[in-house]
């Protein structure tokens, strides 16, 4: 297997589903990923050494730990979290395997390069920023007693909990400098995949980077935009696929894309979402891509079917 | 190369000196680690989780690594410490991944052979006791008034570096348990090798355990003690290498060594010297294995020529 150059962007569990379909895709994968969190282990690590929140970053170079006894025994250690409330209660050891790199190497991407290495990770993961974020959301029904009130809300574990629905968000500072590996993985692939995920806190995040969004917009690759599996909880609840791709439209209005996938559970009328994808540019792929024994969980295959089938039929023109 | 089997008892620098130069003469190594540190990175972290101090277990690990760029990489990362002086400032991520490990499975023998396996360390490492120690000394000369009077030192870290004269030392608990993968290590190598190291806080802690005193003293093993490369620091100013033997002696009375290595540098009057060996049943046998460049430190090649010499000459009695 060599398969097409992908580039997958987004963040938390989302992008690992994405990462760890894909591996059955193609052997050329590069993950870029949302570097706003603030929240548990990730915040605590950005307060004590000020660097780019490393938790997204673990789970995708979890994802793409090997599928060996070996891989798979470091993946759970990665991902483990310390026991009990004292001093490092609660740190997963991925964070502090990739805390480590950076204090050893100078250039966070070259140390994200080397965790990589020692994982035997298969695949390259890289943030989205140069610099650490924050997320701030304009939310409105948040009081009861007048639902058009817009208020504020900061901090990426925040806003994705917010019983309010967000009308927009922003990243603190606005214009984050992006790493040139990032760009260019965006620009040489042959196909980008956005989301699915946390919608405003992990997958539109992207946008919010100018030389992401502008790579996105220039780049000789396809453009795929996942849709979640569910409707939406917290930050997107009672979000309407069309919707999802509304906010898309407004926080990147010169972007084309060209497929869209949605699993039948969050598609309520296929000919209307299909004229809502032909808007962007964008042909809509339906295809069910969740677990049947737990709902709101990909099945690996199944996504990794409905991907190969996107990727595989249409190459970018030369 | 197969080689001897062989397993090397001691802690800290000393225990990655022997370890580092044996490399070069076996593939069957086990490392026996003092598991009695109480200072940095492992006493918070026997104080945060209640486990086996990881410190020297880590830096055993860390001397196994591949002499690869991926193991000599790993070996660097296992051996970071932390910036700063907040909550992980100082931690080792070697030690976090040990504890890593701990959580993960209940057994700790089973998770040190993990933690093993996911750096491809080449050989296996095996605390000295079941449970986490404390060290206490009988120390002279720390009051100037009264250089007899004998005062009560406790803590390896304290122990190590007090400017008194240890008389003895005990353990706390007195009785310790021992894994039984570390007794039957000791009892079914061809070779058990004691030292260098610090004398009372990291090799003669072997003998006050009882399961491991005792499978020194009936192994079928040769058994080769290996005398520290200056005269003494700290806990032992001022001994002499015979005064070393006499500790030892005392120590364990019943315990018969094959093999006493020295460097020259410690070795005022050899045939002095090989009297004393010759007490404890062994035979000495001065080389150079201290580095030119940096005295008071191992020359990898130099020491595992020594230690090769002495291990391929003579095996044991079948």
């Amino acid at each position: 297997m060599t398969g097409p150059v992908v580039a997958a962007l987004g963040g938390g569990h989302g992008l690992a589903a994405t990462l760890t379909a894909l591996r059955y895709v193609t052997d050329e994968l590069t993950a870029i990923v949302t570097v706003a969190d603030d929240g548990g282990s990730s915040g605590r690590l950005r307060e004590e050494f000020g660097v780019l929140p490393p938790g997204d970053l673990r789970m995708a170079l979890a994802a793409l730990c090997s599928e060996s006894e070996w891989g798979h025994t470091w993946r759970d250690v990665l991902q483990h979290r310390f026991a009990g409330d004292g001093p490092l209660g609660g740190h997963a050891l991925g964070n502090l395997l990739i805390i480590a790199l950076w204090e050893l190497h100078d250039d966070p991407v070259a140390g994200l390069d080397l965790v990589a290495r020692l994982l035997q990770a298969q695949g390259r993961v890289l943030p989205m920023a140069a610099v650490p974020l924050t997320i701030e959301a304009d939310v409105s029904g948040l009081d009861p007693a007048d639902p058009d009130a817009v208020r504020v809300v900061r901090g990426q574990a925040t806003v994705a909990v917010t019983p309010g629905t967000v009308e927009t968000v922003r990243l603190v500072p606005a214009d984050p400098p992006a790493y040139p590996e990032s760009v260019a993985a965006i620009r040489s692939a042959d196909w980008v995949v956005l989301g699915p995920g946390s919608w405003f806190t992990s997958v539109m995040t992207h946008l919010l980077v100018p030389e992401v969004r502008e790579a996105l917009e220039v780049t000789r690759a396809r453009r795929l935009l996942v849709l979640n599996l569910d409707p939406g909880t917290g930050e997107t609840a009672g979000f309407s696929a069309e919707r999802h791709l509304e906010t898309f439209a407004a926080l990147a209005p010169r972007l084309r894309l060209d497929a869209v996938l949605a699993d039948p559970a969050v598609v309520d009328d296929a000919e209307h979402l299909a004229e809502h994808c032909t808007r962007l540019g964008a042909s809509l792929f339906v295809a069910t891509v969740g677990r049947r024994d737990r709902p709101g969980e990909h099945d690996p295959l199944r996504f990794a079917a409905a991907l190969r089938d996107i990727v595989t039929t249409s190459r970018p023109a030369p």
